[in-house]
């Protein structure tokens, strides 16, 4: 997995967790609790972050990849575990473990 | 009302609607809502955007605190709507308040 | 052109622009001139937000595509001015092209 | 020092790298080379990120704290390194090191 691809991976995560932070307020319930709605939000934020850091060519994107791959594989446990077969959760959880899997390879 | 007082206000808005978004997804009902949580997040972004934009000296500042100030103004009115005398609403709707006046005159 | 194809032009608009200010900063010069950086930087943060508005379906996604179309535009316009065939500038200018005509379209 | 100070300090620190940014590229030279202004872009947003995870309330935000350490750190160093008795280079290097002990302290 290169660089190229984790840039990918993780602005494609970025949007998949600010589109199921929507669509989990849209099911209400602990789909729309302040732990899940809280965690998509990081998710998104520390996606981005790792992201413009792998652009920018920065020395530190091994340092924000370290920590976007712990809130990956967070996000994709909570959402595994809420989703009950939802299309979106599921997405979502894939999603998350794909960026993981290759934020933990340039922190490495 | 100066720059640096605008910057000001953009940055404490940002910080009170992230603020704002975690205490109504503990609240629940439409607290909860994808309509709330979605202008909140909207506020958050813009007033941002706002603050980074004029810190940077842009040419294109009074563009983004023309939006801002309409995003703020509908927040602050959301918050009123919603509020029925809960502190972190009332503060929330001030401080958006503050920030779409400021950027108001910016953007003039 | 979808929304769908403008959230994908502005994330990558995102990219490009960062790239763009690297590879700038580089060249040394007035690619390095605080003007020049700042329209990149300027172009980069707009074009996110406008995408995350898109993405959460924000009522204002039109106000925010509206002033990204206008930034983009400055930005093709200073990057083919400064370009003299550089490949990276040239590639800048066309990806703000194409994120400003899609931007227009959805503040229509 | 608590997390309210840790908050504003990431804040105020995340403006500041901007406007050094805007300064450095003013000056030229070494100021405006890719590696300086990566550093500082690099400070500004890994300081927004942390304030917001702190804001939020995160549990992840001893985790991003850690990375804002380190960052601030490179970049208080890089900015008297650079500085020469310039008065903005100076309250750079200043706010980047509070920031890092304040983050230092979250993280712990």
């Amino acid at each position: 997995m290169d660089m190229q691809q984790c840039i990918r991976n993780c602005l494609d995560c970025h949007r998949t967790c600010l589109e199921t932070s929507m669509h989990c307020l849209g099911m209400g319930g602990d789909h729309a609790s302040a732990d899940h709605q809280r965690l998509l939000a990081d998710c998104a934020q520390i996606c981005l972050t790792s992201a413009d850091f792998m652009i920018r060519g920065s020395n530190f994107h091994g340092r924000t990849c370290g920590v976007c791959a712990e809130v990956c594989e967070a996000c994709a446990a909570e959402c595994e575990s809420l989703g009950g077969g939802d299309q979106q959760m599921t997405r979502c959880a894939r999603m998350c473990r794909d960026c993981a899997e290759s934020c933990r390879q340039m922190a490495a």
